[in-house]
Formats: C-alpha cells, sequence, structure tokens
C-alpha cells in the first residue's frame, strides 16, 4: 500500500471485525500514520481488550471512547482527538461502525428501522460534522492539489445490500432495516461529497465484500477473510481522487450502482 | 383516466396538498372507485374541514384516521378499513403522507434525521404491513393476469430528491434528512416490490413533480398546480404493469434513476 500516506486516521467500531482488522494494517504499514484513532464503544472493557493489546506495542495508537448512537459521545471524542492532534488537522475519517439484522419485510418493526438508522446513517453524519474542522484544518495544511484519502476524506463503510439496483440479484437475505440504511448512507456520502468538496475533503461509501467477521457470518455466510478486505480497501482509498469523490466502491475498486 | 379501474383505494395524508387532490379527482372519475378511504391524523378537527365538507357529497368517501408515525393508529385504521370492506379486498395503497425539512449538513441534528425517517419510511413500511392482508385478498379475488395498480398495489410517494444519482443536479436544496429518508424508502419500495410479487402486489415509488402544496413551496418553490401533478399520477398509475414493479417513476411517466 504505497498510496495511501496519512498522518493521521480515525476508525469507528474498531474493537473487532473489519474496524480492528483496518487499524492493524495501518498500523502495519510500511509508512504507518503518525496517529492511529481506534474508536469503540467501551475501550476500558473486555470487548476492548485486542486493542489495548495493540495499544501497548503502538504509541502511534490512540483508544477513544465513541458511541455512534450517542451525539455527546461523538464530540467528546472530537475533543480528546483535536487535543491529540495539538495543531495538526485529521486526515481520514472511516466511518466503520454498523449493525446488521436479518429481519424480513413481515418481521421488521418500528424499533429495528430506527436503530439500524441510528447506528449506520445518523452516527456517520454525525461523526463528519463533529470531525469537520480537523479535516479541514488538515486540508488547508495540504500542499495536495485536488482530492485524495491521504489529504483529508470521510470513508463511509456501506454494503452492496444498500445498492437499490441490485436488490433482486441479492434478496436472499431481506435485511430490510440494514437495506434502508445502506442505500440513506450512500445518499449521505453523496451529500457529503457534493458539501464537502469546496472544503477539499473526499467522500465515498465503501463495501467491504462478504467478509468472514461476526456480522459477515451471519449477513450472508461471508467467504472473504477479513484481512484479504482490509488489503483491498486500503488499496482503493489512494487510488480515489476528485472525480470518485460521491461514488460507491467495492473492495476490489468496481463502482457499484446506486 | 380510463385506465384506473379500482374498487377500493386508500390514501394517507389526505387532507391537504397532494393527499387530498388524489381524493378529489380520485373521486371525480368518470368511473369513481366503490370506496376512497382518505386518512389522516386528525379527521374531526380543522384540519380536516376540507375532506369533511366531500364526505358530505360522497357517500363512497370515509375518512379514517391514520398518523404515520403511530403503529397502533395505522392498526387501527386497517382494522376499520377492513370492516367498512366487509368481505372485500383493497386494491390500492398511496402512502403520500410525509414531511419535508430543508435542513443543511452542517444544521441537521439526530432529531432531524429520525423524524422525517419516521414518516417517511417506518410509515410507508408500517403501512404496508397493516394493510397486506386486504392487498392479498383483493389480488386473489381479482381475474386479472399479472400486476396492475387497479388490481393490488402499493404505490410510495417518493422524490427526485432521493434520487442518489441526480443529487449534483439538484443540490439547491440541501434537505439531508428528506433526501436520506426517500432514497430509503426507494429501497423499501424495491423491496417491498419483490417480497410482494408472490402476493400478486404491485409496488413502485413516484416523484410528483415540484407541486404547488405548503410543502412544495418551501421545497423548490415550484411551478406544478396540484391538479396537473395529480393527473400525471393518476395516468402513470394504470400504465404500470408486472415488468414495472419496483421502480421509480415521475408524474410525468419517466423513470428515474435510484
Ligand atoms: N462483514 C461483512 O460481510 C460486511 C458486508 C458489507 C458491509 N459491512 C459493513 O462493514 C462494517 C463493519 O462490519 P463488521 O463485519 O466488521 O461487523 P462486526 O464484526 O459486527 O463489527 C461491528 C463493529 O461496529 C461496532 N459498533 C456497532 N454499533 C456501534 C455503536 N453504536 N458505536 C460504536 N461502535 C459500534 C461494534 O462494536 P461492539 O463490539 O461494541 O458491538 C464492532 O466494533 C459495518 O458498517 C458493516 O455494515 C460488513
Ligand atoms: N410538493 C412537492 O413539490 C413534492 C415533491 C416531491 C415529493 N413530494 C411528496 O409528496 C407527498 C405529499 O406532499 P405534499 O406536497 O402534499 O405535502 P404537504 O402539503 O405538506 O402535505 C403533507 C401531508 O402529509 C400529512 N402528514 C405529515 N405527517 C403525517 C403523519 N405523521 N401522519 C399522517 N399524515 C401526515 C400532512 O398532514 P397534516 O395536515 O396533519 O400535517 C399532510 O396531509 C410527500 O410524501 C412529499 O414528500 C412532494
Amino acid at each position: 500500500m504505497p498510496g495511501l500516506n496519512v498522518r493521521s486516521v480515525l476508525v469507528t467500531g474498531s474493537n473487532r471485525g473489519i474496524g480492528l482488522e483496518l487499524v492493524k494494517q495501518l498500523l502495519g504499514k510500511s509508512n504507518p500514520p503518525q496517529w492511529v484513532f481506534a474508536t469503540c464503544r467501551d475501550p476500558e472493557g473486555a470487548r476492548g481488550q485486542e486493542l489495548q493489546n495493540l495499544v501497548s506495542k503502538h504509541p502511534n495508537l490512540v483508544m477513544v471512547k465513541l458511541d455512534a448512537v450517542n451525539p455527546a459521545s461523538i464530540e467528546e471524542a472530537a475533543r480528546r482527538v483535536e487535543e491529540q492532534l495539538d495543531s495538526l488537522g485529521l486526515n481520514l475519517v472511516i466511518n466503520n461502525a454498523g449493525i446488521f439484522s436479518d429481519v424480513s419485510l413481515a418481521m421488521v418493526d418500528s424499533e429495528e428501522m430506527l436503530d439500524a438508522y441510528k447506528t449506520n446513517v445518523v452516527g456517520p453524519l454525525l461523526v463528519g460534522q463533529a470531525f469537520l474542522p480537523l479535516l479541514k484544518k488538515a486540508a488547508q495544511g495540504s500542499s495536495q492539489k485536488g482530492l485524495s484519502c491521504s489529504k483529508a476524506a470521510i470513508v463511509n463503510i456501506s454494503s452492496v445490500l444498500g445498492s437499490i439496483e441490485r436488490v433482486p440479484e441479492i434478496l436472499t437475505k431481506p435485511a430490510i432495516s440494514y437495506r434502508c440504511s445502506k442505500a440513506a448512507v450512500n445518499m449521505l456520502t453523496r451529500c457529503q461529497a457534493l458539501t464537502y468538496a469546496e472544503d477539499g475533503i473526499l467522500c465515498a461509501a465503501v463495501h467491504p465484500g462478504w467478509v468472514q467477521t461476526d456480522m459477515g457470518t451471519q449477513e450472508v455466510g461471508a467467504d472473504l477473510p477479513v484481512d484479504k478486505s482490509v488489503q483491498g480497501i486500503l488499496a482503493v482509498l489512494p487510488a480515489l481522487s476528485e472525480k470518485h469523490s460521491g461514488s460507491f466502491w467495492s473492495w476490489e475498486g468496481k463502482t457499484i450502482p446506486w
């Protein structure tokens, strides 16, 4: 991954699954970031154990508490990151935290719909708002022309299950609440891209593949090892430029229709 | 409108705007439905005045209380309609009730996001669930082959502002919470179409144009008179068949990209 050259990156939901692997591979780069902010709901608890082990080995890794459904916790996380960065900006925010429920149209209820929306859409929106000043600072402080993930970017981890076009191809899992939330986060990504372009910030949605995580196993009987997925994502991100902002990519670097 | 030949139709949010005009034009047809169920939040209050006036002239018009953000009220409405229909089914449900807020990415908050989602997405979902048995009954009782709006259908009134593809063309109004909700209701429509096809029910999303209603005036300085929009919609619906289920149409009968 020679391309992705970030000084600072933040990943939400990074205590397990794709988020944890993103943190590991970022730390393992030949040119690792100066700061990796690994956020999760419970950094001190048992669920944060793997991250805690990593922290003891990597002084550039900072664990930050961030609950995607709690606006105050998101704002507090932004303050914490700002302090740590001192006067530097933040190059890359990866909105990875997400929940999945394989509920059918017959069984889904209001609560399921709202839970998925809160975590998978409102969370990424609020994270984007809270870290915007730091992303702007990174863009302003950069000498690079155009937009790039190394300069300043928001990457929303979406899902091909959020592709409205592709519903007929993959209706095996109904996952109504999840699909609606991922279609909405794709819309959010496109609005973010157009709104934040003037601030020098690239925004993109990424489908990580069917990945063997807790979620992926439940989601579709996933077959893609998490390291492969994350290698793919980290190869796609540096290839994105101005003309790709506001679009939807697979971990293999193919665009996905809305 | 010779094509749309429904015995029974239900419209949500029908006390003003597009919903009210849909009711008026359905009642004014040369072959009016046997039953028009005009639902609104407050049938007896001042906001229901126009519908109350219509009821006194049209014995086939039934006002039913339905608040799209209240699951119990939706279920109660379904019971009320079932009673009235006696053993008949319901041909057509038009999910028209909706809210709009022209809020920017900078200003939108969790509450705005959830409010729009509850009314514009969860409402149509729950209405679809609650009236499904009556729609099935209409499909089963019909001798028509294939799918049609005259036989059994759910029409979700969406908006071109929910087209992810088209965001760059119409970014003048940010309307983040609204856009995300309408993208999600498009996803819902497609899932409904695929799920309910086996029950003989057609599902489609329709953009009514920029219509001169309370909302439209605020939304985009709309220029389309409400009667023209509804004439358009009522001409598009009978033209939809099996192959159009799960797609997104403008009031002029053009497909809109996701
Ligand atoms: N795996 C796949 O096949 C697949 C396919 C398409 C898309 N995706 C997307 O990829 C992303 C990561 O998925 P994954 O497979 O790694 O899932 P996972 O193994 O279930 O992990 C989900 C992560 O999100 C966190 N999270 C959930 N709710 C949160 C909240 N309110 N605040 C903060 N963190 C929260 C979890 O933290 P806790 O440990 O505290 O619960 C966990 O770290 C998700 O956005 C998912 O939709 C995955
Ligand atoms: N006008 C446009 O240019 C335009 C463009 C694109 C799409 N649309 C869509 O067209 C549909 C109708 O819009 P409109 O222009 O007629 O809007 P409108 O004039 O603002 O009327 C909205 C209607 O929805 C009802 N409603 C709102 N929340 C409700 C709830 N929780 N339960 C039940 N009813 C509720 C309102 O009832 P109350 O009187 O009780 O508030 C009212 O009857 C909406 O789905 C809208 O998104 C409109």
